[in-house]
């Protein structure tokens, strides 16, 4: 007689509905994988009425999604409500208190309480499972945990935020602004209808604080540098494709001295480079480690079924019975690490600077340049069409953060200037 | 107090002795990750007093190496002898008879006994691990039993090896010959002295045989057509350049109308696709599944320090107490799968034709393809520098491998014809 695992899953939006439909019609395959049930008991959701793809029996909804952390019969929650902040938040650590395993998709609530949770679920032995939250497709978070467990990581970074890689593909290929591109994204539902913190650079961020803590064997360190593509112009994406660069939103995070280093922003990529070929929503994680080398792992990004997947991957671990420690290391062993700002960094960067067309604008910039340590490795002046107004194009040599960033503040005050100087940082 | 776990190391090659030294350097942070000491109790080797670059204490040695089957305190069995049969095999099927975990680097062993060796390590309730007898840098055996079991895999595929990846990429890059590069190979350690089931598309068979019994739930099929790399001449290679495309040996094998097809042989590929960037020593594994999409692996194919990564990350499990079916499910539920040939698979397909330059040869050649049913999508003829004779290359269009094949072995009896015709699939 095989074991029943009974489930509830609290939320059913797109994922939340995919899933369900998916557990119902795998049940039987999955019972032969994993040699236990996996059954779905009960539901919750904020709005019960809604119009929904799937039809579930009365008897399965639960009164308030709270009951499903005390019912006796439930042994994993599936937390697909989202947020770091509110029922989410107090339904993971209520289900974990009251020894529930835990299956989230949420990223923002991992960032944030991941240390907190990890603890609870270690001292109750349950399992909190989160592969979902790291770019669905790519299953990074058991490959760094299981996988790659032999390996001394570096470094971990790469592509992950579908939505603006999306966009920024979108503007290169179709020629379209920001703006169109963002719309197009939207229309085929790459983009949620609020996509702030997919182009702010925000939900890189908190992916990077859990990818970090887990290949580095630390707690989760919120000293992030962090930049969306808000700012990114088409005239960015055309200026790189001639310097033989295409624009990518990275996240990396590296030890270097001893020191963690974490930043999320727009970087020019060589065209040929690996990372310059990864298009639309997909998402690539690269980790490097001792001995194995440089690993790749690449898939959709996002999405019900890229993140069913997941889901799912977390769900049969634990039909497994196997208990592990969220964060790969137990709580007693995981390490604070010292940061260090990206000030110190150096970097080659792309710089535009767009300038009324008079004479002795190029002394000037060449100038405020050479005392803050940056030399130039390529300039070049286009007019504007008015003949009125230059943009001026330059390519650095490998120079501090600091200096680079000192330079754009001086700039910034001289009149003929025309905008606001772009800066993009050159990685590859 | 936490357990110990004892393990022998049986073959002390390259591997086995890069693995010895790893696991004592690494004792204590694998045990932190897996809370269980992984001790190595005793060694074996074919040669005893050959010259290591790791000092073993007299006492570890085991008398023979078979006495590690018996031997009462031994918990872990890492095979790392090679071979399908001899020793390799006679010491996995004790071991696991004997209730000894194994893990294993064996590929060939695997693909040849693996189903008669699950259903022992599954009678005996012990782990039978063979990441490492699969691509060592990719983990791709754990991530379809594990990070993508929520999949229903329709295809696999991919670079599974390393040697003829480098031999044909260096081929391109530093216009070599096949004999020079194989040489180059060798002399950085990338070829072995005896390289035949590298070249001949054995060691890729084996691998696919693993992959597609991992991807499909089913038994291993012995239904492979397999062709190396040995008959690729350095000029298709330069043919396939003029013409957007590289030469890859790809393993690949799908399910189409329910029935297995497995195949490796050399594909042209275009040179901007994701697999044509796969260069060097590189392996890449690409999953089609329902529902995450497609998903990539891409790490060092081979070498002691991918390798080790991937016995290790076999050992952990173990120390985990993560008892597993060796192929992901029961072998009660394994399915024996249907296989069709690759006469009635479809491809496009470079041709090249060496001919004498004389009036006709043309008409005869499309006359035979016509009878065929191969259809012509581009043909360049260019002659040699004697002018003498010319070489006729072919791109058909989608035509049945059977009508390729007769066409092939029509126009080999052609007097007009100096060489014998040189026939390489188009894949993507």
């Amino acid at each position: 007689m095989k074991k029943n695992i009974n489930i509830a899953i609290i939320g059913l939006g797109n994922i939340g509905s995919y899933l369900y439909r998916y557990l119902k019609k795998n049940k039987i395959s999955l019972t032969k994988k994993n040699n236990t049930i996996p059954n779905i008991l009960y539901v919750s959701a904020k709005n019960r009425n809604i119009k929904r793809s799937i039809t579930i029996p009365k008897k399965m909804w639960l009164k308030n999604y709270i009951d499903s952390t005390t019912n006796k019969d439930i042994d994993v929650i599936i937390e697909l409500i989202g947020g770091a902040e509110g029922p989410a938040k107090k339904l993971v650590f209520a289900a974990l208190r009251n020894g529930k395993h835990v299956v989230t998709a949420n990223k923002a609530l991992i960032a944030k309480y991941g240390d907190q949770l990890a603890k609870i679920a270690e001292k109750n032995n349950v399992n909190l499972e989160f592969e979902a939250a790291v770019c669905g497709g790519v299953p990074i978070v058991r490959s760094v945990k299981e996988s790659l467990i032999a390996n001394t990581i570096t470094k971990i970074y790469g592509i992950f935020n579908g939505t603006s890689n999306y966009i920024l593909s979108c503007m290169e290929k179709d020629d379209l602004s920001f703006n169109d591109a963002l719309l197009k994204a939207q229309k085929l539902g790459y983009a949620e209808t609020n996509p702030l913190s997919d182009l702010n650079g925000e939900d890189v961020s908190s992916k990077l604080k859990i990818l970090s803590s887990l290949s580095f064997n630390t707690f989760i360190n919120n000293n992030v540098y962090v930049e969306g593509i808000n700012n990114i112009d088409q005239i960015d994406i055309k200026n790189a494709n001639k310097l033989g660069y295409k624009i990518k939103l990275l996240g990396i995070s590296e030890i270097n001295n001893k020191k963690l280093i974490q930043r999320v922003h727009p970087c020019l990529v060589k065209n040929t480079s690996y990372i310059g070929g990864i298009n639309g929503v997909l998402n690539a994680v690269i980790v490097n480690g001792d001995p194995v080398g440089e690993n790749i792992i690449q898939g959709e990004g996002a999405g019900p079924g890229a993140t069913t997947s997941a889901i799912v991957s977390d769900i049969c671990s634990i039909l497994r019975g196997n208990i592990k420690y969220p964060f790969s290391i137990s709580s007693n062993e995981r390490m604070k690490i010292k940061s260090s700002s990206i000030s110190s960094h150096i970097f080659s960067s792309y710089l535009r600077l767009d300038v009324s067309d008079k004479p002795g604008v190029l002394s000037d910039i060449t100038k405020i340049l050479s005392k803050n340590n940056v030399s130039i490795k390529r300039l070049i002046q286009n007019p504007f069409k008015s003949k009125k107004y230059s943009s001026i194009i330059i390519v650095t040599h490998k120079v501090k953060n600091a200096g680079l960033m000192s330079s754009i503040s001086q700039l910034s005050r001289k009149k003929f200037l025309i905008a606001t100087p772009k800066l993009i940082r050159i990685e590859f």
